[in-house]
């Protein structure tokens, strides 16, 4: 039997730097637990661009979709804010996230008990936080034609359409349920039921699938508003949410940055099973393409090494090895192991980017 | 000269009795500082759908177009939850903002001194926060057609529109600047032009804006959700945010969340001057109607009544009385008054939400 295959998109920014002490780590996987993946690498983003013309070459996206899983660093930066917007560095990664059909996007925000220290918010409020946010990616206002910038009378008006057909709302609802199967069995669903008709069906389907197919889940309905405050004031009420592309972005970033440590947090994004039987899977850290730090061993690996021990558990089947590698980081980090991130006015002097991975090894 | 004239709509929930403690307010006003209002009151939301079968009578939006100002209690309830979309309480605030084209909701942030311990948020983090969101109100996806639920094929589809014209946006970006030079000259404008034309137009004309007609404001973008990122860890890196309806919606609330105290942050809804030269205004609470605790005296009623304090301000030309209010609140807040949502674990018994108003009316 061949090997797993996996393609790595490092993409722009501190995304190559990042992505190297993932290779270790995939390296050591091959070396130490006969675990070997077949790796190629391609180009994402601005620098896809600076080659091909495109952020997403269609070679890059045909390799994508062939193999077992995709990891992607980050993409963007300033040198490329200016671009039309049909070639701006997202546009590759939402061309992934569309033809791949990821339309589950698992944001965990999980609190580090090392770190809890380190939020914003007050330490019992968020020391222990878990929970996860499952995203709607590939439809909402970020597909939904009519969209562009039309002329109109002597004026110009920007249009987007925010769109969600009862099948798209159904399968995203069925990856909430499952997750909450496997948790704390509380699924919150989050809209705009209140002044949005997409939300109103977007409630109602959430409901039935819950009525429906798991009875046994607790479901619960929030306006997405009332969801922001909810989470700001009191995150741990929550154990999974689940909702749709444009609010997901906003709340799971905003989750995100409750549990203080950006740089620590992975995700998942996942489509319909393969012939193989394994989902369609992409997985990136939460953090962006940081241009303000690149290239100078400053950015904290651990979000992208988090992301493979993602691809473990979800496209590989081996949650006993992603919970290792998930160990062996949250060791790290209670060795006191800080990248500059992670430091507060502590005054500790931080590792770099490659100690960082050396020591995550180390502790494997 | 006659006296000018007041809409009062006390809507559901614990809109009444909030309201009766601003009518105590208004009365003092008229005994004690010769600032006399002629006050009409009305329906609005669940309870004007119970009277008349719809959230909004005509009779009352036509008065809400000819007085100098409305204040609105809160919508809403359980009660309402399974109407119709086109008669949820929602619609009577929506249209009234829509017809009274109020495109400049003033959402402040502040956090009063005597409350920092209340917040989530760790007490350096927001302690003398003051920020001031300027969120677009009558247009975006709130408003935006085609809407609704259709059919399409064998399964419905949920549509909603977002939709900005230049002049949209050039209004609420000067309402922006406008309120940016009031303060501290500096304005960041929130959208996701990375994966939106609609944003991508409203980054361009806010730049064009200020370029022209703002050179001395310091103008910044954002995405929104890094927005809701940075608000969250450092919320005193803002002054003034402008941004559109949607993100409005879930950023102000997030802002107001960081405070710690919802009962205490007011809200007004400006509007093109009218022809005495006021501008249409609108003004009401941040919170909603609580229908869990209304009828028992419990409400905080100070959110409604620094909503007076903002209508003093911005439609009446009085910022010397709207201070006079505000400090009376500060203080009787220093001396420790509490309404139930303002206690913690500390053990202290609340005040009663006429006891609070009446504690104002003694600090005035
Ligand atoms: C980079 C951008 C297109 C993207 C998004 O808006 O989805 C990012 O914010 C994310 O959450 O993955
Ligand atoms: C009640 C609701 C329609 C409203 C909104 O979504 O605008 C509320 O959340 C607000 O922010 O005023």
């Amino acid at each position: 039997m061949s090997n797993p295959s996996l393609l790595i998109l490092p993409g722009d920014g501190i995304g190559p730097e990042v992505m190297a002490e993932v290779r270790k780590i995939i390296d050591w996987y091959g070396a130490k637990r006969d675990l070997a993946f077949d790796v190629s690498e391609d180009l994402v983003g601005g620098c896809a661009y600076d080659k091909h013309g495109t952020p997403l070459h269609d070679d890059t996206m045909a390799k994508a979709q062939e193999v077992d899983a995709v990891l992607l660093g980050a993409v963007g930066g300033p040198k490329y804010d200016t671009l039309d917007f049909s070639v701006k560095p997202e546009r590759g990664l939402l061309r992934l996230r569309k033809e791949m059909d990821l339309y589950a996007n698992l944001r965990p925000a999980q609190c580090f008990d090392a770190l809890a220290d380190f939020s914003s918010l007050k330490k019992h409020v968020v020391a222990g936080l878990d929970i996860m946010i499952i995203r709607e990616l590939t439809s909402g206002v970020y597909f939904g034609e009519p969209r562009g910038i039309f002329k109109e009378g002597n004026e110009r008006v920007g249009i987007n359409t925010q769109r969600y057909t009862e099948s798209e709302i159904e399968r995203v609802a069925r990856s909430g349920f499952e997750m909450a199967r496997k948790r704390g069995n509380k699924l919150c669903s989050m809209e705009k039921a209140n002044v949005m008709e997409s939300g109103v069906l977007w409630r109602e389907v959430v409901q039935r699938i819950g009525d429906t197919e798991y009875p046994d889940v607790e479901l619960s309905h929030m306006y997405a508003d009332a969801g922001a405050m909810q989470l700001t004031r009191w995150p741990k009420q929550f154990d999974v949410i689940v909702t749709d592309n444009l609010f997901g972005d906003l709340l799971s970033d905003l989750a995100a940055m409750l549990t203080g440590s950006l740089g620590m947090l992975p995700s998942a994004s996942l489509g319909a099973p393969m012939a193989n039987g394994r989902p369609k899977a992409l997985y990136e850290p939460v953090h962006g393409s940081a241009p303000d730090i690149a290239g100078q061993g400053k950015a904290n690996p651990i979000a992208c090494i988090l992301s493979f021990a993602m691809a473990l558990r979800y496209s590989f089947d081996k949650g006993d090895e992603a919970t290792r590698l998930e160990k062996a980081v949250e060791k790290v980090l209670a060795d006191g192991y800080r990248t500059a991130d992670l430091l507060g006015e502590e005054g500790r002097s931080p590792v770099s980017t490659s100690q960082m991975g050396d020591a995550v090894i180390a502790a494997l």
